[in-house]
């Protein structure tokens, strides 16, 4: 079956199928998409995802979309390189860490992240500082777990990394920005308030396949999302 | 291993879970907490569980919490009577639909629930009434899909249900109030606005063990959630 990813460059969702992908060391045509052209809103990629929404996924015949569900897919389909565990108890923990991330972090993150790229998008300074709270107390439970593994979940890179780090990427691009100064001072730099997870990074940013998935506008020092 | 459930009365989670459980005619101690009186508060349950969210299933001495990956480890443990397909395809269809509810119709069903049910939220008419125009597309959608097929996703009773179906009760629950008379116009009776998913709902009350996860105080003619 021929594989092909159709993402968009610097969507967290997008990033954790092409980490999953490349960890399985599956071969996939890549298909970057514009976003900002409307390219993912085309008439054959609503035919395959009506919600018109990134990442979709092809395999041969068969589409699916929503990020997890496509992690999920690889993982019962391309079994050889587990990223669910290898366990019932440990496909369990991973499952459980990525819908704790889905439900308390996720919301908070795009709350931050949209305030720092969008313009159009209104959010009070407490809102924000609200969300950060909510951030603070995820990313040290987190900070907590990576302290005593070299993963989120036990001793494999798994698709609950996968999940998570795409978005901490995406937060320290947010907060990097000067109108973000005052809400990032307690989070940023990374080093210094969460060793553990940017050891973790360094880790992650170090997987081969790794600049496969990094999204390319990144590189042109850009400031968009 | 002995399994112990500890729920929730009328929490769609919880729901979930004893949904799955009895479909898959596994042996449990079912222990139902009185939320009202902060029973899953408690010093042991936050041991288990540190977020204080029910539902939590304890087997032998593992722990998992987060009804999603609850179902998902119950079905990799106890794989003889399958809830996530039989096939990879199916399995990325399954989390699909999953994942879809709950990214797109779960934040509405919720807005509608609450605003019924507790009597400290605030949500103007016109929010109220937004949501449940969300909630009418999502329901079409899977109206389209029960039409075609009895479950929702393929020809067997999934996870896809189990997460789906609670909220749907919930929600009837929610519209039935007198004051959400204006709310529910277009929604309610099922049998003439969604006559697939109504059939859907008989169907699943008709299984074996229906009755030991319905929420017990709804038996008591109570109008709390």
């Amino acid at each position: 079956m021929a594989l092909t990813l159709y993402w968009g460059s610097g969507s967290p969702y997008s990033w954790r199928v092409l980490l999953a992908l490349e960890h399985k060391r599956l071969t996939y045509d890549s298909q970057m998409l514009h976003v900002d052209k409307q390219e993912h809103q085309s008439p054959p990629m609503l035919k395959m995802n009506p919600r018109g929404t990134l990442p979709v996924l092809k395999d041969g015949d068969y589409v699916v979309f929503e990020s997890v569900a496509v992690l999920y897919y690889l993982d019962v389909k391309y079994p050889g390189i587990p990223i669910f565990g290898s366990s019932p108890e440990e496909a369990g923990v991973i499952m459980r860490v990525i819908c704790e991330f889905q439900n308390y972090a996720e919301p908070a993150l795009s709350k931050i992240v949209s305030a720092m790229f969008s313009e159009d998008e209104e959010h009070s300074f407490e809102e924000l500082t609200d969300a950060m709270h909510v951030i603070g107390r995820e990313a040290r439970t987190i900070e907590g777990r990576l302290s005593k593994e070299s993963w989120i979940v036990g001793a494999n890179y798994s698709a609950a990394d996968m999940v998570i780090f795409p978005w901490i990427q995406l937060l320290r691009r947010a907060l990097d920005k000067s109108t973000a100064a005052e809400l990032g001072r307690r989070f940023l730099p990374m080093e210094t308030n969460y060793p553990a997870l940017a050891r973790w990074i360094n880790r992650i940013e170090s997987l081969p396949g790794y600049s496969r998935a990094y999204p390319p506008h990144w590189h042109a020092h850009t400031s968009t999302l």
